[in-house]
C-alpha cells in the first residue's frame, strides 16, 4: 500500500479523492489536512464518509510526512503555489489546483492577476493529462492535474487539431457544468434558491480557462490558437458538457477521435450520430463523446461529456497517481456511473 | 369582455393559458376543450386552477363557438391544420402550434414530413412574433404564434441581421431549453429520473425549429441564410437560453438590439457585458437580451432568455390575441417574474 | 393609491413584497431600505425586477416616512423590535419577521434567547393570521404576520382543536419546507451542491415556531396545548407541507375545516380523501388542505400546503396590509399559482 | 467466479444490480433478460452501462439457466410469481420484487387484489432482510429482498419493538422517497415537470407495504401492530427517510438501536441528537439512523434514511445474493457514498 495525504480535504474535491481511495486495492489514506476544520472527524464535516476510519483533521504543518508516498493538493486556486514550496525535496505532489497548470509564468501573472509564487517549480511541473502526457506523468515529481472545464474541451478537440481535420481558427466550445465544480464555500450565487430551475452564462470571453486552451492547442497546432469559450452554469450538481462548433469533415472528425482514443480506458467514443449525456457519467472516471455532421457540408458538432468533481478533479488525480507510483492507471478507478 | 374558448387545456401551454387570461381584465374563458379528458373539471386535470370557476372540459365538436370571440389552438402538432379547417368561415384563430408558422407548405412538407393538410389558410395565416409582425397581427384572422425556440433566436439574432452589424453566414445558436416545452405527454425520456441532475443535446443538425429561422433570418438578410443551431435539454421546467456566437462588432451590436426594442414593452436589453438569466423572466412574458465581447476582436456573443411557456407559448398567444381584438397589447401580461 | 415602505427589500421576502405589488392596484412603492445594498438600484440586488421602475435603494434612516402610509419590515429575526420602536409613533407597521409574533414577552425569551427590546409594543402587536384576527388586524398599529411553519400547521389543526374534533393531546405536525424559507444569506448548508437531491430533518424538538403552535393552540383549546414538531428541508425553492396526524372522526374533521374555510378566499379544502401538493400552490396566496382516513377507526391525517414565500410571507403581508388599509383583503393577490 | 442472471434488466433495479456487479469480485453477469428490449444492447438501453462487456438482452425463455448459479428477479410487481415457478426445480433466485415477502398468501390476495399464483414456492420463501434473517437467507432456495420503504420503517422501528422500549400502538412512520422508486415506465405524474419543485402525500393510509410493517412488526412484538404510515414522493431521485414518531425513553431508545446493530458492517447509527441526510447515502448500501429526544418527556423521534436503489432494493439484492452464495456478506457493496 501506498500512503498519501490530502490537502484541502473539506473540499468537495478532497472528500472526492477519500471516496475513491475509500475502494482503491493499492492507497491508503495517511494523513488529512484541512486548516479551517483542523481537529474535526471527517464525519463531522463529511457525514458521507462516517463508515471509514480515517485519520482526525490536522493543519499541514502537523503533519508527519515522513511516511507520506505522495500529496494529493485540492486546495482553493492562488494557495498552492507556496504550499508546494513549503514541502519537503523530492515529496511528490498530485495537483488538483491551477496553480501550477500554465508552463509559462507570465501568462499566469496575466490570467490570474498576481506573480507565480514559485516559477522554478513551474519549471518541472507536467500537465496532468493522462491521455496526452502519460510517459512524463509516470516520472514528474509535480503533476499539475486538469481540471474540468480543460479536459473537456481538449479531450473532444486536441485529437482533431493534431489530426489536421479541423479549421483551428474556427472553434466554438460552448460549455454546461454543474454547481459542485464552484466548490463548497458558502456564496449567495450558489445558494440552491439561486441556482436551481435556471441556467445563466458567465465570464464570457474572459474565462481563466481560455489560457489552458491557448497552452494545448497551440502545441496541437504548431501555432497559436485562439478558441471561442462560453462556460454556463446548470442546474444540477455534477456533470460537465461541452458543445464544440468545428469545420471540417463529420466522418473524417469522428474517424480521428475513434482512433485516436481507442485503447483509452476511460474514453468512450459514441457511434456517429449520437449525443452523450452528463448523468451517464455521473459519479465515474469516463468521457462519453459523440460526433454529429450539420445540414452545411463541411461543418460538424462534437460534444463531450465527463464527471466535474471525478474525470474533472479527483478521478483524474487519482489516474495520475497512479502513473506516478507505478500502479495500473486504472486501479481504483473503474466505478461504473451512477445513473439515475 | 371577449369570450375565447382554448382547444387543448389538458396541456401545459392551455393551462398556462388559463393562468395568465384568469387575472387579464378583458377576457373571458368561454369553453374549454381537450379530447382525451373531456367531461373532467380543469381542477381535476390541472389542480393549480382550483380557485377558478371554470367551464368543464368537452370535446371539440360540443363546444358552441357562437359566442366565442378568439380560439386559442393549443393542440399538438400536426393536428391543428384540420381542426382550423372545421372552424365556421371567419373564426379567429390564435395558434400556439407549428402547424401554420411556415409560410411555404412546400418547406412544411419537407422539415414535418406529411403534406400541408390546409395550404389555403395558410396563405392567410400571420406568422405571430408582434414585435416583427405587430400590424400585421391586428387584422390577421389565422395567427401562428411563435415557439419557443424560435423567438429566443429571432429576438437575438433578426435585428442583427437587418442592422448588417454580423455576418449571416456566421451564426451559431446554442440553445437550452427547460423540460416543459416537451408537453405532458408521458415519455420515459422526460420522467423525472431520466432528465434531472443531467444535461444532453439532441437533434444535432435535424431541429425543425431550424425552418423558422431560415425563413425569418431570409426576409431579414434579404437572401437565404443558413444558421447553426442546437438544442439542448435543461434539468429545469422552465425557462430558455440561447448563447448566439456571431462576428461583428460588439458595441454595434448591443446598440442595434437596444434601438430596436427600446420601445418594446417586454423586451429588456441588459447593460453591455451583463448576461441573462432563465430564473430573471420565470413566470413572465420578458424577455432579457445581453451582449458580451470577446477576446478575439470584431467577435461577440448575445445571450437572450425567456420562459418558455410564457413568451415562449401562452403568454406570446395571449399578446397576439390581445393585438387581434383590439385590447393594449400588454393587458394580463404584466405579472412580475417569479423568483426565486 | 397608498403608499408603501418595505425595509428588508434585498432579501427574498422583499423581492416577494415588490413582486406581489408591482401588480397591486391601491398599493405604491414608494420607499426601498436595504442597509448593505444601500445605493443600489433593485435591478442589480433582483434582476428579475428590472422590468419596473422602482426607488433606488437606501437606508432606513434614509427614507421620508412623512409620505408613507404604511411600512412592511422585512428584516432578519431579532433586528426589527429597535428598528419598529425608533418609527414615528403612528405608523402602521405589518411585520414579517418572528419579532412580534410572541404575545408574552417571557416566552419570546425563553424561545429566542434573548429579552424583549419592546415588551410595550408588543402589548398593541396583533398575530396577522387574518382567517382567525381579522377585525383585530384592520385597527392594529402594529401586525405581526404570520410565517410559514405557523401558519401552515395553524391552518390545519386550529379549527379543529376549536371544533373539539382532534384529541390536541396527540397530534404529531411533520413539517416539510422549501429552501426559500432559509433566506438569501450565504451558508455552507444551503448550497446547492449540499441541498439539491438530498432531504433531512432540522432542530427536532426544538424549533422555535413550536412557540407560535403552543400560543395559538392554547387559545383554541382553552388550555395548554403542545403538540409533536419536525421541521424537514426539500430540495425546492418554494412551498411548504404539513403532515398532521391526528386522532378523531375523520369525516367530522373534513367537515370541520369545509366549514370553517367555506367563506375564505384563499383556503381551499380538497374534497376528501384527497391530498394536495406544493406545487399546485406555488407562487400564489392559495392553501390547499386536504383530510384522509387511516386503517385505524378514529385516526386521520390531514395535510396542509402553500407557499412559503407567498401565503407563508410576502402574501400574508400584503393581505395584512390590505385590511389595515381598509382595502378589498384580497386585491393583488388573486394571482393563479405557477405550474409546472 | 459465480453466474448470475438479471430478469428484468431495463429497469432502474436491473441497470442497478448491474452497477454494482460491475465491480464485484466474485459475480460474473451471465445473462440478462428484458423483454420488451430483448435484441437490444445494454448500452442502448443504459448508455452509462456502455464501458462494460455484457450480454446481449434477451428474453426469459430464450436464456441458458444450465450455467447460472442464480437469478436475480427484478421484474414488476404481480410478475415474478408464474416467472419463479417455471425456472427449474432448485435454481436459487434473489427476487426484488414484492411478490414473495408476504408469507400468508391471503393476506397477499387482500393488499395485492390477487391471489397468489405460487402459494407452494411461498411456503419456502424466506424474507430478505439480512439483518434480521442473516441464517435463514443463506440456505434459502428463493429470498423475497425487502424494498425500501419497509427496510426504512423495519430498520427504525424492529429493534424497539423487540426490545420493548417503545408503544408499539403509538407508532406513527412518516416516509419520504426518492422519485426512482416508482420505476422507469412512463407516466405522466413521474415526468420532471411534475415531479421537480414539488412534494405530496400519496396512498394515505392504503399502502401495501402496510402488510409487511404489520408481518414483521408482530414478529418482533408477538401481537399484532397497527402502525400509521404516510409516504411521500420527493422532487429527488434516490433516498427515502423515515421520520418515525414513537413513545418511550429517548436515551433508551438510542441504545437500543447502537446495540442492535454494533456489529453490522451497514447501519450507522449516528450520535444522539444528530439527523441523517439522504444525500449521505446516495449511491450506497449505507442505513444512519438517529434518535432525538422532544420537548415532552418520554417521546422520541427516530429518522432512518438509505438509498431506495442500493439498500432499498438491489444492494440489499446483492447481499442477499452474496449470503445464499456462501460470500463474504460484503463483498461488492463497500462502495463510498456519491456526495454532493
Amino acid at each position: 500500500m501506498h500512503k498519501v495525504a490530502i490537502f484541502g480535504a473539506s473540499g468537495y474535491t478532497g472528500a472526492e479523492l477519500v471516496r475513491l481511495i475509500a475502494t482503491h486495492p493499492e492507497l491508503e489514506i495517511a494523513a488529512l489536512a484541512a486548516d479551517r476544520r483542523a481537529g474535526s472527524e471527517m464525519a463531522e464535516v463529511f457525514p458521507h464518509l462516517r463508515h471509514l476510519a480515517l485519520p482526525r483533521l490536522a493543519r499541514i504543518e502537523e503533519i508527519d510526512l515522513g511516511e507520506i508516498d505522495l500529496v494529493f493538493c485540492a486546495l482553493p486556486h492562488a494557495t498552492t503555489q507556496e504550499v508546494v514550496a513549503a514541502l519537503p525535496a523530492g515529496m511528490r505532489v498530485c495537483d488538483l489546483s491551477a496553480d501550477f497548470r500554465l508552463e509559462d509564468p507570465e501568462v499566469y501573472a496575466h490570467w490570474y492577476g498576481r506573480p507565480h509564487q514559485a516559477p522554478a517549480l513551474q519549471a518541472e511541473a507536467v500537465y496532468g493529462l493522462p491521455e496526452f502526457y502519460r510517459e512524463r506523468i509516470r516520472t514528474a515529481r509535480i503533476v499539475a492535474s486538469t481540471g474540468c472545464n480543460a479536459a473537456t474541451g481538449i479531450f473532444a478537440m486536441r485529437p482533431l487539431i493534431e489530426a489536421g481535420v479541423v479549421d483551428p481558427d474556427e472553434i466554438v466550445i460552448d460549455l454546461k457544468t454543474g454547481v459542485s465544480g464552484a466548490g463548497r464555500s458558502a456564496k449567495e450565487a450558489m445558494l440552491h434558491a439561486e441556482v436551481s430551475e435556471g441556467f445563466h452564462a458567465y465570464n464570457i470571453g474572459r474565462h481563466r480557462h481560455l489560457a489552458e486552451f491557448d497552452q494545448e492547442f497551440a502545441k496541437a497546432a504548431g501555432r497559436p490558437v485562439s478558441v471561442r469559450f462560453t462556460a454556463h452554469l446548470l442546474p444540477q450538481n455534477r456533470g460537465i458538457l461541452a458543445t464544440c462548433y468545428v469545420k471540417g469533415d463529420p466522418q473524417a472528425i469522428h474517424a480521428a477521435l475513434a482512433e485516436r482514443y481507442a485503447a483509452e480506458p476511460f474514453l468512450q467514443v459514441l457511434p456517429f450520430g449520437q449525443t452523450p449525456h452528463t448523468r451517464h457519467v455521473r459519479g465515474s472516471n469516463f468521457v462519453h463523446l459523440g460526433v454529429s455532421d450539420e445540414r452545411q457540408p463541411g461543418r460538424a458538432t462534437v460534444v463531450a461529456v465527463l464527471d466535474n468533481l471525478v474525470k474533472g478533479a479527483s478521478g483524474m488525480g487519482v489516474q495520475n497517481a497512479n502513473l506516478m507510483l507505478g500502479l495500473d492507471e486504472t486501479a481504483g478507478l473503474m466505478l461504473a456511473p451512477v445513473f439515475p
